[in-house]
């Protein structure tokens, strides 16, 4: 039956392959990738230029490994997960190792992924002990029933599939432990939000050659987050959204303003009303959460590879391939 | 300073009166109010007629209190809450007193709650100790700078906002047990989704004199949940979700479809572009869903006290009272 099926779908290629002559063959449908580490107001007194250097190298690795994963007939999830996990796995972004502390001196670490050709999603809350928490997002969606799944009862599934549980100390590093004890001294400015302006969290949007999207983003929080804080990367519709009919797409910033106004989603059906990628991404970031008083950006890509990132804060981490070959790696406003 | 702009305010709305004199009165600005407490395949054998009546009686009781708050100028949040409340504390539905056990047989309970006027908004997942979670949802909106809080944090920031923490045998009713006993022994059916098919979740929409809308939701899940596994109900954008420029809803079904499809925000969003609460409520119930396989209803209103009750499944306990005053109480899809 699944030959029969096979040979069915073999003679209907070839007959559409005649059909139109100027067709792509598969090699050459288009594929695409863009990436985020984050977004905020940069501080260059923080950041020496050696240091600006490594992070450009280190975001243009991710992308190229995500490419590669596409250009080799990967699909978009895996390219999303290869490079979302080399963000996870730096300790320069805060996500994975090198992720920052909650008042509590722990890393509490959220992330989520979409299957735009399904919309089957995966997310994961506060696991204090995932390695990548971009995988079990994904195992969430392919080896459960649920969509979600937090906390303590997250790490039991992850050891029910197989992971790897590691010591918290895994996670720690010098810069984000002594960012937890500046915060903590400061901590009415950090109420009042002068001190995080940079939102930190990585993501991953692509397409593959069968015209599949894909949505990934993973993050540890706010530092010095209290009470078990949730922002919008584990949150479907709003830091994580893919749907081959409109755009995949993964956002960094004031969290909370991404929640209430479904960001990714919003972006999203903006597309199914016709809006390009750009226009729909823009107003997002650039008129509805301004408006609002929300910081950061997203990055957008929508069934034809084409690729928006915009950012109504100074900088963003990012980096892309386009259908057309082209990188890109930029920091500011102007790369 | 305040007093001076009240006073302008005044003269502002004395002046309207005079000249638009056909406006209603403040007294008679349409207010309208719907609740649901669950939607799923009744089993008439589980339900006896007696427990029927008291169902009903519980959901008039639950709606008309709401309206009152509406009527003597209460807000729509303030409506929202005091409905819900009723139908938390009611040990018939599957929200505070009478939530459903989860694997561990701890009841875990989830909410959230949205404001039309700002889109400022509030959810509590996995609290375990909180009689009331649709009030910590609020507080959360209210008194934090945050959208989501979690777990035991959630409990932390609830002891600090003068919450009570309740003994977890508050929660226990002897139903829900034998129910999570039940599905224990039929877990293999459970696991094929056979079992479960009422999804218990509360609700409540509102529209209040000032025109804004509000929407709550409230639930303790699935039964034999495992994992910390979250549905929809606190996710702001698939289980709630207010505007005042488009609508009010509060969802109930299979939790992992209205996050995929993100429910709530898609029929407020087809709301916005021109589409009858009727046909936006209807489309994400009667099409999106069932084609995907998703199971439920939503209650949604508009901003003029339109009201939507659709549901997918033989039957949803609901109620309403809309601007004209009628009053209704439904348990199948005929009253």
């Amino acid at each position: 039956m699944r030959q029969t099926a096979r040979a069915l779908t073999l003679t209907v290629a070839l007959l559409a392959a005649m059909a139109a002559p100027t067709a792509l063959p598969a090699a050459e449908a288009p594929v695409a990738i863009a990436i985020h580490a984050g977004a905020g107001t940069m501080s260059r007194e923080e950041t020496t230029p050696k240091q600006e250097t490594a992070i450009r190298a280190e975001l243009e690795h991710a992308v190229r490994v995500g490419h590669r994963v596409l250009t080799e007939g990967g699909t978009s999830l895996e390219a999303v997960q290869a490079a979302v996990n080399i963000l996870e796995d730096s300790p320069f972004f805060n996500a994975g190792k090198g992720a920052v502390f909650n008042a509590e001196g722990e890393n509490e670490l959220d992330a989520s992924v979409m299957d735009g050709a399904t919309l089957n999603a995966g997310a994961v809350a506060a696991v204090r002990r995932i390695a990548n928490p971009i995988d079990l997002a994904l195992a969430v969606m392919t080896e459960s029933r649920h969509v979600m799944l937090i906390g303590e009862g997250a790490e039991t599934f992850a050891v029910e599939q197989g992971f790897e549980l590691v010591d918290p100390a895994y996670f720690h590093t010098e810069r984000r432990w002594r960012q937890l004890q500046e915060a903590k001294t400061a901590q009415t400015a950090a109420r009042r939000g002068t001190a995080g302006r940079w939102y930190s969290t990585v993501g991953a949007v692509a397409l593959d050659r069968d015209g599949n999207l894909a949505a990934g983003t993973s993050t540890g929080g706010l530092t010095n987050k209290r009470w078990g804080r949730v922002g919008d990367t584990p949150i479907i519709g709003a830091g994580t959204y893919a749907n081959n009919e409109t755009c995949a797409v993964s956002a960094t910033g004031t969290g909370e303003y991404f929640i209430r106004y479904v960001v990714a989603h919003s972006i999203c059906e903006h597309v199914r009303d016709g809006m390009s990628i750009d226009k729909a991404a823009g107003r997002l970031i650039h008129e509805v959460l301004p408006a609002a008083g929300g910081d950061g950006g997203v990055i957008a890509m929508d069934a034809a590879g084409n690729i928006a990132m915009p950012h109504n804060t100074p900088g963003m981490y990012r980096a892309s391939i386009g259908a057309d070959g082209r990188v890109t790696v930029a920091i500011y406003a102007s790369p």
